[in-house]
């Protein structure tokens, strides 16, 4: 709709440079900014001196989700934001709460120009943010860059649309296309860099969801414990319909430090949730799927949405996996395929990287020391 | 729209019985069923045995939210079910995750009638959930007590339609309309059975809320101490944007065992947030309202509602109460007027007892002991 409005301004030879540095800000933010996405502003000069446009201040998304980027930016620049142009990642927002919404922040400050990439789905700011810039007499250049700010905010897309967390499904898989042995606790599958590259992917998702089978096979810290990101752990959530995890594990013993949930039925043990809930632990009601038996996937999600999580990282394992795959509830496919062979005796991945090939969009390709690590994009919803 | 729909079939004269004790039994789970709203089935069947209908099934949303009450009902009334009339306290769900929304398991379990109350805000259901059952061959009649019901599910209606939780301010008023001394810790104005009331009305709201003055000069419990309701103790908000309160009060001791949160501006001290945050209590961000300098509360309730809380219980202190009240934020008054009297060092109340006669429709009035206690209904959203 938004893209063949009349009055919108074309883009300039330079937009895609300031709102690609714009996106990287913003992805600093992400998986900390509460249910507000994490957004950046540039405000850019050109002072026609001949050393072209430079910017003058920027603004992310606040930790905890306010103040909103655009507040920051504008205050770094100043006096200088009149006549400037402002980068934004995601359509400034137009709703009257206490404080005057960012559109018209931006208009009081003087901003003559924003280049604007995704757009907002949330019905209070859906093309009114840029509406409020026009009649605040301000030229817009929508769209730029569109899908790859969508990917900063992903989640709070999702969650908009479908009503329900953005997930990324995570799994290690030896060459041979298995994720671990049966009964076997945890198999060490990929290397450093890819385990780096794992825990920063944690540390930009609201939460980390693993099945009891996990849960007790593998006693799992489930943390982000890369330097310097340690306060960046995710919530972990365990499936575990029937209880079948203790108090003892090492979640529930640290649930104190990081917040972990377990989703289970209502009929589970009491004794043992009373157990679990000394140590830190809280619950989330789930109800089974009449057909499969399993937990009603579509349901928890939804109830997790409504609590303000917009992103999960599902980290295994097979049958987990496996559900989550069949119901369509993946949107972000990751494999990370190490060097070793497990054999025949290895537990058989649900997906390899040739079946997700053949599924999925593949977006991004690397090689990690001795590993292989892929990210594909499932359904086309962004 | 709803009401004047041509195939609905008429109200018959035992429907309010049955509908009011299905209110009173959706009562029992509210402030528990996290996101979902407290809501109850009845399954009545009439066996022309000249005893007249009776209830052959109940069921209350389940904690947590699921199951939902339908389910239960059903469940326990069986092969009952078949041609029996079931009342509803609110439209039942009519969209699709994995298992089936509860209208068609109405249906499917051969229901000859349903009765509900409330109607859904929730887009995916409301009218659908009707629909749903009409084209199933069940006659409806809605709308039955829908007043009454909506009650139960306040904080789920406010949240759906104006995207923040539902505000109830509970003051206690000395008989010349103080509130207590300043500087003179907590005052006790009410007698055992209004501070009784007090608890049960806390047990049935997501969080209780209170300012950064009555944090620091009463140290609070702010729990639900009832017997056997103390499980029940909904969450704690400090609105204190400066970081003023510490790590010793009460409310910041016992953050392992009730949630205690504190909503503070992002320049507050990293220090003393640190030291909070060791002791459990997590954080909200909130901003400056431009014109008074004082938090911003429409923001800081709507990311409290993102988060998934749908009703809370301000709780004072002065300044609060008068920032709820001017920013048209509250939509329940409790005034409990104590017997005693403060004089004029007191502090004042920001409303009493006629003020609010005056403004808003009162509800309910009791005498308990020698306190008077008093509901106000303010504004015309229900
Ligand atoms: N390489 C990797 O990336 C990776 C990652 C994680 C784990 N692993 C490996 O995977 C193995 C564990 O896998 P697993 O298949 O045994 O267990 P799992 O997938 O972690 O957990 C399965 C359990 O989750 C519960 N569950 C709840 N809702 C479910 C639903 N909708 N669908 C499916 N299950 C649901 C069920 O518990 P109930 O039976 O009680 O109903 C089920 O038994 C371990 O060997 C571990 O080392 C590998
Ligand atoms: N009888 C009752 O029902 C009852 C109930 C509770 C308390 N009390 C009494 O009330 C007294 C405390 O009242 P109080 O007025 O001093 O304190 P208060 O209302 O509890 O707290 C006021 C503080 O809250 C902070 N605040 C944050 N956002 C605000 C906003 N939007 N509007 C207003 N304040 C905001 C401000 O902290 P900053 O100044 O740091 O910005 C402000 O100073 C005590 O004497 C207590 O005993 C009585």
């Amino acid at each position: 709709m938004t893209t063949e409005h009349p009055i919108f301004s074309p883009e300039r030879p330079e937009d895609r440079r300031f709102m690609a540095a714009a996106i990287r800000y913003a992805m600093r933010n992400v998986g900390r900014t509460g249910t507000n996405p994490s957004v950046a502003t540039l405000i850019v000069r050109d002072e026609s001196d001949g050393r072209g446009p430079r910017i003058v201040g920027r603004g992310v998304t606040a930790l905890g989700g306010r103040p909103h980027a655009e507040a920051g930016a504008l205050a770094e620049a100043g006096e200088l934001a009149r006549g400037a142009t402002a980068y934004v990642t995601l359509e400034p927002c137009a709703h009257h709460g206490r404080t005057p919404p960012c559109a018209e922040a931006l208009v009081r400050a003087g901003i003559a120009r924003v280049v604007s990439a995704a757009a907002d789905p949330d019905p209070r700011v859906n093309g009114k943010g840029h509406g409020m810039l026009l009649a605040g007499g301000v030229s817009v250049t929508p769209q730029v860059m569109a899908g790859e700010a969508a990917r900063t905010i992903e989640g709070y897309l999702t969650r908009h649309r479908l009503g329900r967390p953005g997930v990324t499904l995570k799994l290690a898989l030896s060459r041979d296309g298995r994720i671990g042995v049966r009964g076997g606790g945890q198999v060490k599958i990929t290397g450093p860099t890819s385990d780096a590259q794992t825990h920063l992917v944690r540390a930009r998702h609201d939460a980390i969801l693993v099945g009891a089978g996990t849960a007790l096979e593998d006693d799992p810290r489930l943390d982000c414990r890369l330097p310097g990101l340690g306060d960046r752990s995710p919530a972990r959530i365990v499936l575990d319909p029937h209880l079948r995890t203790s108090p003892e594990m090492t979640v529930a013993r640290t649930a104190r430090t990081v917040p972990t949930m377990i989703a289970t039925y209502q009929s589970s043990d009491a004794g043992r949730r009373a157990a679990l809930a000394v140590e830190g632990v809280s619950f989330v009601a789930c109800v089974p799927d009449p057909e499969t038996g399993r937990v009603a996937l579509p349901e928890l999600l939804e109830d997790l949405a409504a609590t303000g999580i917009t992103s999960i990282m599902v980290e295994g394992g097979a049958t987990i996996a496996a559900s989550f795959l069949d119901a369509s509830l993946v949107d972000r496919l990751i494999l990370a395929e190490g060097a070793i062979e497990i054999g025949e005796d290895g537990l058989k991945a649900p997906i390899d990287v040739d079946g997700a090939r053949r599924r999925f969009d593949l977006l991004r390709q690397d090689v990690f020391g001795a590993d292989r690590w892929f990210e594909f994009s499932c359904g086309d919803r962004l």
